[in-house]
């Protein structure tokens, strides 16, 4: 069962993630790094593992990978939480790591995790062949850097003082780049690691992505603050364009539906062993949290 | 010459982060990594340059790791200097990019300079060998992280709030984080690319690192403001432990010559061909920016 699955993931990751940051001085940040990776659905690290498995990879090799995608994630988390972005008080239901040490305890935290996350893609338990690794490694910064994540975020950040609401296309291109594109980097990794043509996974997580953030957008207009384990209705305060605003409560939820059929086809040349990440499609549009 | 040279190698390392940086969005994101990497002495770059020559390097490879380290410590400066950490408004004689733009943009512009550095070390024009590449990523992301800059930032942070000022032994320790962990992965940076011992190049960067923090220490007592471009006497006033208060200021400039000599004896292998890394160690100490 596809919730099995990504239950058993993710506590796999967080014990790895444990492994890595036990011992060391006792410091905020050394502390704040620990808090920072706990809890969530690390639904990113669970596609590296599950797109490894779709190529063989070994477990052992794939948690590399899995947790290194969950520390670039958690180091997002961490700085777009800040008071000077999103300025967050509740994360997965507990005080954001600003709110629970300060600000620049934060800021180190997210820098530190973003070390982390290259760190343990670099590793050699992750790969035998470092041809595999620094391309794994590449990847990764471009997906999280100027040209991916980062960019989606400075998109994000212009449009809370542009005098026009976002148009569908920009909204996509920026959603491309603030979750798409780890989310992509996560689902091409098992095919990296198996060396296959990640093409079939490209075209999954494209479509994933988008129908993740417009579950996201419908989230934050139907969700409960104590289920969903943050702030909800702080976009419409805000006036900000959504996948919501620009196609309508029911419009999105038929896009995304169509968005998660375009991402089982794109698994089809995987037949049956795609069932869990056909699942894990499912899952992002019925999410509660 | 030793000056001809840094300037040299400044303005090179200069050039292709302009060309890296070029083209991209008009967002102030990508505004704010152009501006926070032009200007500086660009030191670190240098060794990097430097001691790939004594290996051989091809400089078109080493420009590689040597505008990556250059974007790594923008980004450690970018984030030091906001509100929330040491709270400067001038860096390098120019407005700080919190000052010059907002502390979302500055948070952004670190977090993408960071992810660059990975990027630009990684690049396949950097070595024909993934496992140099591989590994020169490896030990980057060990240098800037936890148990290296990052670390060093965090006792620094620590310090501040501490109720007994830090000891010789204890400043040692968080300087060789702080600013020598960098340092050292700059001058290793050759060696490793020439796939040669560094350890001659590792002794010779642990004491020019510590010489560069004594000498810093000493221009926060001794300097201008409007010539070393940013604010002074700070850590005095905060009644910081520095260099300078635990040996007195005849102390720190002795125990910085001795440092220098140090460096310059770990060179000896090299013969004459360590010239420009001798008279680099000389100029951290005589400096006045």
């Amino acid at each position: 069962m596809f919730s099995d699955a990504l239950r058993r993931d993710a506590a796999r990751i967080g014990a790895h993630l444990d492994k890595i940051l036990s011992g060391g001085p006792d410091l905020p940040v050394t502390q704040g790094m620990r808090y920072a990776v706990a809890g969530g659905k690390r639904l990113r690290g669970f596609l590296v593992l599950e797109s490894a498995r779709l190529h063989g990879v070994d477990e052992a090799q794939a948690i590399w990978p899995a947790a290194a995608i969950e520390a670039i994630h958690a180091y997002s988390l961490v700085h777009d939480d800040l008071p000077c972005m999103d300025d967050d008080d509740l994360r997965r239901g507990l005080p954001t790591v600003h709110r629970k040490w300060d600000d620049g305890t934060a800021v180190l935290v997210g820098d530190a995790l973003q070390a982390l996350g290259f760190e343990l893609v670099l590793d050699p338990g992750c790969h035998s062949d470092a041809a595999v690794r620094a391309d794994l490694a590449l990847s990764l910064a471009r997906a999280s850097g100027r040209g991916g994540m980062v960019l989606g975020q400075a998109l994000d950040m212009a449009a809370e003082t542009a005098d026009v609401p976002l148009s569908l296309d920009q909204i996509t291109e920026l959603q491309a780049g603030k979750t798409g594109a780890l989310i992509m980097w996560s689902a091409e990794a098992g095919a990296r690691l198996g060396q296959a043509d990640p093409k079939p996974l490209t075209d999954y997580a494209m479509a994933l992505g988008l129908a993740f953030q417009i579950a996201d957008d419908i989230l934050d207009v139907e969700g409960d603050e104590t289920t969903v384990g943050k702030a909800v209705g702080k976009d419409a305060d805000r006036g900000k364009a959504t996948f919501v605003s620009l196609l309508g409560l029911d419009g999105a939820k038929r896009r995304a539906s169509e968005l998660v059929a375009a991402a089982c086809d794109a698994l089809s040349p995987y037949g049956a062993q795609a069932q869990t990440l056909n699942e894990a499609a499912q899952f992002v549009i019925s999410r509660d949290t």
